[in-house]
C-alpha cells in the first residue's frame, strides 16, 4: 500500500517544510511527493532540512492545479483541522490507515495538505472521501505541516506492518472510480441538475457540495459512474425529446 | 498522566529543533520542557519554530546534567534507533504510551531524547527502565529530533484520549435514512428510471441491484434522501411540462 500513496503539499510557504516532509516521508517508507505550486522550490532549505531524504525532493511531481496532482486517485484523503459547517465523513491518522489497507489494491490514494496558515480551502475539502483529522490539544492544535505528516505516515507505516501478514484482497468487481472521472460526472450532474431546476430551488452551492459528499462517501467504481451518467444522459434524452 | 511526562533534551544542537518539540509538546497537551545542557538556548530560531507554543519555552528548565533532570522521576523511558549489545527492554511508542498509563498515578515520569547526530549514550540508556523504538523504515529511519518528540507526544495524548472512556458521538448533522425511507427512494427512483427508459436500456434487475449497492454503501441521511428525491420529483416535473 505505502507506494500507492502520495503526500500531496498544496501552496506550501515554507521550502523547509517540503524538506522535512520529505524526510518525515522516507523514514516511513512512502516515495511519492506532489507539490501543488509550491512558493518557493526547489530551495536549498528543503534541501537542507530533508537530510538524507534528498532523492525523495529529486522524484518530487510539482504541477500547478489539485486535479492534476490527483486525476488518477481513486481515494483523497483531506488532513483538517476545522470541522466544517456540514459535516463530512472524518477518521484519526490510525483508522484511515486502517481503511487505506482495506482498499482494492492498485487504488491510488492522495492524502492532501493544506497551506501552513489556512489550511486546505472548502473546494478541496469537498474532493475528498474522508478528511483526516489528528486528535489534538483543544487549546493548541496547530501542528507543524512536517510534523503531520511524519504522525501520518507513522501511522500508515505501523498498519502496513501489521497487515503484512497475508490480507486477502477485497474482491471488488470494477477498479475505482478516479478523481478524473468523478470530476466529469459532478460536472455532468451540476448540468442536469440546473436544467431540470433543481438546483435553484435550494442554496446552489450548499446542494452541490450535499451531492458530493454523498456520492464521495461511497466510493463509486467506475462501473457505477458510467451507470450514473448514462442515468443523466436518459434524462437530458428525454427532455429533448419532450420539447 | 500527560501533566506528569517530561521530555528531556539532551545537548540538543540545534535550537530550532528545541523550539519545534516545545510546538509539538503543547499540540498533543504536553507541558514539562527539560534541556540538558543545549548548546544555544534561549535562541530566536528555539522561539520561531515554537509558534504559538512560546509558554512551553519561556517555563522550560534548563539543567546542565540528566541527573539533575530525572531526579525526582520513577520512570524513564530513553528513545534509541540503535539495538544495543547487552539487549534492553524495548517497546514502541504506543506499547510505552499504554504502559505509561498503567503506572501508579503521581508518578513523575521522564522521557529521553539525545544529540541530533549520535542519540543517547549507552551510560544514560542505561539509566532507563525501557527503550522506546520508533517503527522505522530500516532504509532510513533518521527521524527528525522534533518529529520524534511529535509521535511520542501523540501515542500518549491518544492512549490518553482513549483512557478518558467516555467515546463521543461522531456529530452527524441529520439522523440516517430508515429503511422506509430507502424504500420509498429505490421504490421512485425505479419509476423515474423507467420513464427516462434507462431500466430498459440494460437487463432491469441488475441495475436497480447496483443502484442499491450504491446508495447503502454510503448509508445516506434523512435529508440527503430528501434531495434524492426531490431531484426525482423534478426530473418528473420537467417531462410532464415539456409534454
Amino acid at each position: 500500500m505505502l507506494e500507492r500513496v502520495r503526500m500531496v503539499l498544496i501552496q506550501t510557504s515554507h521550502p523547509g517544510n517540503i524538506g522535512a516532509a520529505a524526510r518525515a516521508m522516507k523514514t516511513m517508507g512512502l516515495q511519492q511527493l506532489y507539490l501543488v505550486a509550491p512558493q518557493q522550490f526547489p530551495h536549498d532549505k528543503a534541501r537542507e532540512l530533508a537530510s538524507g531524504a534528498a532523492d525523495i525532493l529529486d522524484a518530487a511531481v510539482v504541477v500547478e492545479t489539485l486535479s492534476a496532482a490527483i486525476a488518477d486517485c481513486s481515494f483523497i484523503v483531506g488532513t483538517s483541522a476545522r470541522s466544517r459547517r456540514i459535516p463530512w465523513p472524518h477518521q484519526n491518522p490510525r483508522q484511515v490507515a486502517q481503511q487505506l489497507t482495506e482498499l482494492p489494491s492498485h487504488t491510488n490514494i492522495a492524502i492532501l495538505f493544506g497551506r501552513e496558515r489556512i489550511g486546505l480551502t472548502n473546494e478541496e475539502l469537498e474532493r475528498c472521501h474522508l478528511h483526516l483529522q489528528i486528535p489534538a490539544n483543544p487549546v493548541y492544535s496547530s501542528l507543524n505541516l512536517a510534523a503531520a505528516v511524519q504522525l501520518i505516515a507513522y501511522e500508515l507505516y505501523l498498519t502496513q506492518q501489521t497487515e503484512n501478514a497475508n490480507q486477502s484482497e477485497c474482491g471488488w468487481d470494477y477498479p475505482l472510480a478516479t478523481a478524473a472521472e468523478m470530476e466529469f460526472f459532478y460536472t455532468h450532474l451540476e448540468k442536469v441538475l440546473a436544467e431540470i431546476r433543481f438546483l435553484k430551488l435550494t442554496a446552489p452551492r450548499k446542494l452541490m457540495t450535499r451531492f458530493k459528499r454523498l456520492f464521495n462517501r461511497t466510493r463509486p467504481d467506475a462501473m457505477e459512474v458510467n451507470m450514473l451518467r448514462g442515468m443523466l444522459t436518459a434524462v437530458e434524452d428525454t427532455i429533448k425529446k419532450g420539447r
